[in-house]
């Protein structure tokens, strides 16, 4: 049986996105078709909104581009222009989405910087990481002792670890101290189901 | 924290997609808004593609439409045409994609009606259900005794079983014997880990 060709586009596509996979690729394909023209204009429409879409010179986070034309260089988010944010402190993350969840905590007032992923030079493979371009262009920038802490908020994941190894490493001469988040039992969770290592983790962390 | 507006305009729409809630679709959409216009531009070639997508007018299953301008009534799909296939038995299926699977199945030979869903009129509320009017048209079409065996492909769910019910009822006078999927134990998996009714169907349709 073969899905018709232009479905099968379409799935292919979505297939290329993070945590969508092959079979719920070909369900979203045949559920836009079914929903009409209506739908898969609405959704382009959406896609091409994103052209107005830039990216802070400074942290790299997302910021509304009013004139396509402005240069890139030149772009900078509401945070980082934001002069009651604490500039002495600097956190660093892998994704975007990861300075969203931080912010929504209303914890920190300090400014952040974006890696774009975790920094993982086995995999790059020849080329020069995303990540590790940026890293370049943050020390490039710093000053030695110019901060105060830098807060290294990558994921508790090997690769997240890995990096704030490498992190740790490169930026110790710019600032007074560098930390990372505390681990431990999220809110909400039950301690039986805990792993092993979160759990060890809690303990140390206890207070 | 604000997501920028057009990132979140672009998640809202993908939220709007079948099991992709709120959180799945602002992760693709910062994805998407970070592999920069390229990604955004073909995703939207594709969607605009599924405009020479039309619906078989015997079947309803998806068809290429070479010319849009053709009327939709005169569109017939590769299974609709194809004289080999046995026109004296007739499968329901609630989607387009499970047409896909029972196809992949290759034990099947007959014809195929989809419904576009369960009959499900609790939910209609007022409006005439998709499902509704295609068993109409359906019954329209048919004659009695006409048909040999209809096959009932709806889903092993409260919902489809009670589609099922619905159609036995209303096609009875159309085809000499009407049947439904065998339930069981699927192929690969674990009998300590089959639930309670499907162990009973599998100890019922035994052989």
């Amino acid at each position: 049986m073969t899905i018709p060709e232009n479905i099968q586009k379409l799935a292919d596509e979505l297939a290329t996105l993070p945590s969508i996979g092959p079979r719920q690729a070909i369900r979203l394909a045949f559920y836009i078709a079914g929903e009409g023209e209506k739908k898969a204009d609405s959704i382009s429409r959406a896609l091409s909104g994103l052209k107005t879409i830039g990216q802070c010179s400074r942290c790299h986070f997302y910021v509304f581009r009013a004139d396509a034309a402005a240069s890139a260089s030149s772009l900078l988010c509401s945070i980082c222009v934001d002069k009651t944010r604490d500039g002495s402190l600097l956190c660093i993350l892998e994704k975007e989405t990861d300075l969203i969840s931080i912010e929504n905590s209303r914890v920190y007032r300090g400014t952040y910087f974006v890696l774009g992923g975790p920094i993982n030079d086995a995999r790059a493979k020849g080329r020069v990481q995303k990540s590790r371009e940026r890293l370049a262009e943050l020390i490039a920038r710093l000053t030695a002792g110019s901060l105060m802490e830098i807060i290294i908020a990558t994921n508790p994941t090997t690769e997240g670890d890995l990096t704030a190894i490498v992190l740790k490493k490169e930026l110790a001469p710019y600032a007074k101290k560098i930390s990372r988040l505390g681990r431990g039992i999220p809110t909400g969770a039950d301690i039986e189901f805990a792993d092993e290592e979160t759990l060890g983790a809690a303990l140390e962390n206890r207070k």
